[in-house]
């Protein structure tokens, strides 16, 4: 790792940071032929995008964890960005085949950490627009608390359906729903995804939680938004275009 | 009204179609001195895009409400669009003062309905991209349950906090946000609307679920965005984009 030309952590000393990027869309619900990771905002593919965002943190190890049939294009699409942190950085990333779920490919990255301790951010590759402050915010929460998972408030009012099929107002300042980055000590990572997988795990709070591990909210953005569609894309080059 | 020039109540005969579009707020989160609903998108203000929607509904009178200070800027802007639809169906366009809370502007709005009975759409003025089905859809079931809300699904996990300050996963698939149009019958609307304000009455489902009326959920759309950010325009105008 080329961490001689980096900071020291953010989070402290003993161990290292990691991000396990997730990358296993297809391109179906954008029409497209190519996977929606590798679809382009503002000219550059939106999984460069995400991986840029954490190669900006000092220190941190990137794994990306993509199907193995996506793999060559990805590696085709980097040369197209010679400028890219990817190639500063090249150390720092490593490139992990993903399994049949998410919770598979979230294991597969964990595997590829060989660190004792240390703090793993989990994030979706169709997150490009995350900030440098919420990612360095969740690895100090963490590191504090054990676990930092980026959420926000719902805007609209909610309703819950009950097992009659009737349905009722809820108190809609009392949920939160939830993004990434979701960032926890490595040892709660890797004891908690030892699990046997459960239908109910829709993401990494819900895993760590089964294990018994507390799961600590963090104030994430709604600029940090999941593409999964054509419009969001539009959404995204809007709120790049935003920043400047 | 134009009734002769329009086709038969979809709902139903036996009273009239009514739609309340509350439009309330300001530029202050937009940075434009302009209230958001008259800021432009594919170069027609949101809240001209909005009643134009529900004027393509046949027999349907629209009452706009909008606080007093932006009325005549609603005026002078309407005159700029001379193919409007609103010009089209003058008589079927209302506008009525706004109150200091949404529950009071609907209020004012409903105040404005003569008819003895027939079912009330009410909408928010900064949805410009709600569709024809959607509006159509929620008239007809309102007219058969008395009651027709449009929501979605959450996208995302979603958790709860407990009264300790803890968070616990929630089963997403069992909870709906709330979109507008929220349709009911015109006499479940008044004798709900007669409830002395709560603090959460956060939409009119809340209301009519408060006066003891059943709330029945429809298929919204995630189209159907409401715009508050500079972002969201760029979106509107990507989804109206994308409908050609």
């Amino acid at each position: 790792m080329n961490t001689l030309s980096r900071e020291f952590p953010l989070w402290g000393s003993g161990g290292f940071s990691f991000a396990i990027i997730v990358a296993g869309g297809s391109g179906l619900r954008m029409g497209s032929e190519i996977p929606k990771q590798f679809l382009p905002i503002n000219g550059k593919p939106i999984l460069i995008h995400t991986i840029e965002a954490f190669l900006q943190i000092p220190n941190l190890q990137v794994i990306l964890v993509l199907p193995q049939k996506d793999i060559e294009y990805f590696n085709s699409q980097i040369k197209e960005f010679p400028h890219s942190l990817i190639h500063q950085f090249t150390n720092s990333l490593i490139v992990e085949i993903g399994g049949s779920t998410r919770f598979q490919s979230v294991k597969n990255g964990l595997a590829q950490i060989k660190a004792e301790s240390g703090i793993v951010a989990v994030h979706d590759g169709v997150r490009p627009l995350i900030s440098r402050e919420i990612i360095e915010k969740s690895f100090e929460i963490a590191y504090q608390e054990g676990s930092a998972v980026t959420s926000v408030m719902l805007k609209d009012s909610a309703r819950i359906i009950n097992e009659d099929g009737s349905n009722q107002a809820i108190d809609r300042t009392r949920y939160r729903l939830m993004q990434t980055p979701q960032t926890f000590r490595l040892d709660w990572m890797r004891d908690a995804f030892n699990s046997p997988e459960q239908p109910f795990f829709t993401d990494c709070a819900s895993v760590l939680e089964y294990a018994g591990y507390k799961i600590n909210l963090i104030e994430g953005s709604y600029e940090n938004i999941k593409i999964t569609t054509p419009e969001d894309m539009a959404l995204a080059e809007a709120i790049l275009k935003g920043r400047g």
